[in-house]
């Protein structure tokens, strides 16, 4: 049974279009093609091209502090043209739709699917024979358009099982003897590694971490260690991560997305 | 006679205002000032400054994805305070509003101008004594606004000819015996060389470009040749393109815009 | 008594969070859960960071043009989880709430406080424990949507004096025997220096700017000097301006925010 959705809904759009070229006005005028009364919001535009993991975690990060029923619409899409899935999810606070390949992976396990469909019926695409590159324009857009106008998930295409979406594939966060133990699941413009150990798990101990056979003492922030040292931090998005002051911990310390690492109170 | 626009008409903004300062905001409190209800979609502000080229390109690559009755207001704008016209434009999508420089030519040989008229009627600016250099909140954005209201385009000022308004000089695209002729009318940042032939020319058959005593090879991407040798192919906005694999080729080759090119088929 | 604002109400977001980041779109999410109605327009996000002085002088361009009743969060903070004031002013155009750290002082010195509040009203704010580092999200957009939303400014907390604000230390523009005094009061992201004496004060004589012990000739256009050269002119946003043709006159000439300068007419 559909909820009883705010009579003014939101779409939100996350893409790596950047803001050079029209490819997200485009979405925004098929959008408001189909209803103009909807209203979107930009989440960023700014995702490094094809970066799965960074849409997976800008997303996370921001659909806590929507209206429920939002729909939000995620274009990152490297595997556009070939026979990855496109599909439409119904989850507790609203919906999200976009490519099969992981980038829903962050939200789902904080907050599970209710139902899943792959988005077969062309009925709510924008046009019979879409784009080879553009489904952002002729799928996405369209499909969460008649979402947020209140189409039922049903009605979008072929159900699906919750199980069989594509996970990006990352050490869970998992409790252990001495403290925590996770994987990295963003590295950010600057090279800070953010792990998947949400910053509450230490709230009020002393703390280190341990990752690729280094032991990073944690801080409350970069300056309590020296320039060019490691230090490990609660980040802005409340996890935590490891980052070198004034420097690059990515490249510097050789630790890639999906490294994993361990929390250690003491 | 006036058609029957949708009640919650869509007013898009494009210009080489850029994101670190006020004057796209500034576009937008005008607007809301004349009509809070009207929704302002940003096509993209980062046209290079005062490329006529670019701005006619991106507004021809976006306006096919809005509602009917959609109000496109145009900023880029070098002979502000100069004697250039300031314009408003019916078409059969909808309307056009800035300055007479030829931003909307691309347009306009796609779906031809119904009317036109030169905005000299100050009851529709925002100020009777308007800036010698921000048309755009004194006169476009305040036009735009009205237009988007319902204001009918013949109280905006006086009727013009549709053929009088300024061309982008560039050689038509048409049929040749060995293919298509046309000209280049735009270079993106990278340097890629956009033509306006479009990609539906050569659908399915062997072909290569001629251009500048150069012959290069019609491709399907990029890497279809060398390290920094050239490649024709059909870009993401649907044109034949011009492309150094990892190079520059607006400035490797020395090609311009409006540089005439021909596509031939075998 | 309130006034009667528009059924539409406006928000502006003026902050230092660039566009890579979704801290922006979680602002809109916060603002749309309590009113999905409120129109949302961003000033800019590309302040420097934690630069109070862009951040004043941006607000101090925009606010003119929008609507009567419109709400200004402003979230350039540097001092956030300190003991500085978060507070809700009330002025003839409409609402300003930020920070108590000098940002709204140039809007002020214009158009004067009616009424001022510091936010200790926890039950308009987004959760009873605001995050220590961003109460952008917690704080400011919740209170701007409830006062766009008709919320009145004395609900939100305890009336305090408009004196007892924070002031950017700014020298006054004052009319002297040969011309105005005055100082810099932003630094724009070419190096030129804008003064707080407005353009209109020089209109059609001659002129010059004394600072720092130089004198700097009055011109149209940078172009009027040799490449190199410093050149005083009234600048885009109205205000007397010093820059070098094809420089840097900030670090160049060594002058800085705050520093006193003459203009001289002869």
């Amino acid at each position: 049974m559909p909820k009883n959705w705010s009579d003014q809904p939101v779409l939100t759009l996350l893409s790596d279009f950047g803001d050079r070229d029209v490819y997200v006005a485009v979405m925004k005028g098929v959008i408001a093609q189909i209803n103009p009364k909807l209203q979107v919001v930009d989440l960023t535009h700014q995702i490094p091209p094809q970066n799965i993991a960074a849409a997976r975690f800008c997303l996370m990060n921001a659909y806590p502090y929507f209206p429920e029923g939002t729909v939000h619409i995620v274009v990152v899409d490297p595997g556009v043209g070939s026979r990855r899935r496109a599909i439409a999810v119904e989850f507790a606070d609203g919906f999200l739709v976009g490519p099969d390949n992981g980038i829903f992976s962050g939200v789902l396990a904080q907050s599970p699917a209710i139902a899943v469909v792959e988005l077969t019926n062309s009925q709510y695409w924008r046009t019979l024979e879409p784009s080879k590159t553009f489904h952002g324009r002729d799928i996405f857009a369209p499909v969460g358009a008649h979402l947020a106008s209140g189409v039922s998930l049903q009605h979008l295409g072929q159900e699906i099982e919750p199980a069989s979406l594509v996970q990006m594939n990352m050490k869970n966060c998992t409790q252990t003897a001495t403290g925590w133990s996770g994987g990295i699941q963003y590295i950010d413009y600057f090279g800070n590694l953010v792990s998947n150990i949400p910053g509450d798990c230490i709230q009020g101990k002393k703390w280190c971490v341990q990752v690729s056979g280094l032991m990073i003492p944690g801080c409350d922030t970069y300056s309590d260690v020296k320039l060019g040292e490691a230090a490990a931090l609660i980040g802005s998005h409340g996890w935590v991560e490891i980052a070198i002051n004034s420097g690059d911990a990515h490249s510097q310390l050789q630790i890639n997305l999906q490294d994993p690492l361990e929390v250690i109170s003491y």
